[in-house]
């Protein structure tokens, strides 16, 4: 059970016309069950730097099966995970904008977005997140 | 002068539906004037190991504004760039499935392909090229 | 639908018993469906080399759903894929000892060996995918 | 001296044992006195990224010959290990699950977990370094 290519371009679609409609553009990313990513886009005039970002927090969001916002609350330091941003070769991000989907309750991918403050991150990805899939 | 969203979207649509008419599900990466990738989808079923190789693709055909089996002809043992594959971080790519995208003669992006053998890789790629940008 | 722990220790079991008939001590790993490590053992004596390569054998099984002899043999100089072994990161392997593993035929993850000779290898690969799993 | 796969087996065995009892998938890995991994499990259902996460805690111990809560606590900011989780290319970690193993009062080995809150992490690693080698 994971996502396909057709759910992807759904939760990127739910998901752009929210950036469209703050006026921000973005970087939207989604993983599958295994992490790995099944789309990509950028949004003309996103940053370059949010294409590794929102990819990897799609894989962030999927491989702790968290929201990087709270994976990010657990991480500052003196709190339990700090330092944890340096593991798996560089791919961990600890904050706002990375969000897992899942279906009968089990986690099937994740979405992530860069491209804006991490409450624009966040509230775009929410829309992706909640984009009804077939 | 580069890629807009909107022309990667229909650079990638042409490639789909070549890699379905030939049963070949593919990734397709869509890279800028700078190399940058601006958007990336994995067909159902295509291989893991094709994401990175299809955005690598990408980069190596902006990178050196040639077709990656050309550069493959030339980096192979005892060819003047034999070795380039080390280079780079690992973003090079020799083998066929990467084209620069070209308007008014120059450079603009490029597009990668990976998933199946490299005329397969090679003829989807060439479909992406092709697609009239409005 | 991809392995379990105890799908990956049954392989492993059969592998070890594979190693130990032929006198080689080996690593042995198994991947699941999306080309992550279910498991790892480096029996002892085997080469420390081994670890990574066992682990990125089951990977580029996993990755391309081919075993990595048959990818290696068109990756050779002049070869469709010369140069794979430099993508995805140093993950490519492109020599024998890595085969995909397949449930109802779809490939559902992977197994990894490295310690002896390219036979060697396959042959404790070999065992280990064909062990029944529950 | 050094461990064996047999005391590695152990080792995981305990610690996998306490995982379930505390209702927490996690991934356990065993490092040996080169701080090289000898095995490492991930239960059903635990975190991808805690692969990497714990293959690296037990390097870390070893690495240092501590806990890698103790090492925490001298690496947060303003401390005097400040930064080391940005050394040895990303495999230091500095919060709870990584444990030094002893025999006759010399670091032979090291336990490494991650799949759950810190304190869990630490109660199966514990657990783990307390079972009993042959």
């Amino acid at each position: 059970m994971t996502l396909t290519l057709a759910d992807a371009r759904t939760i990127i679609t739910a998901a752009e016309a929210k950036a469209s409609e703050i006026g921000q553009p973005m970087n939207i990313a989604v993983a599958d069950a295994g992490g790995n990513i099944i789309s990509h886009v950028r949004m003309d005039g996103a940053w370059l730097g949010g294409i590794d970002i929102s990819i990897n927090k799609a894989f962030t969001a999927r491989a702790f099966d968290i929201q990087t916002k709270d994976l990010g609350d657990n991480s500052q330091p003196n709190q339990q995970y700090y330092g944890i941003h340096a593991s798996n070769h560089g791919r961990i991000v600890i904050f706002a904008g990375g969000i897992p989907l899942t279906r009968d309750g089990e986690v099937v991918g994740a979405v992530g977005v860069s491209g804006g403050s991490g409450e624009q991150d966040q509230a775009v990805a929410e829309a992706g997140a909640k984009a009804p899939l077939a």
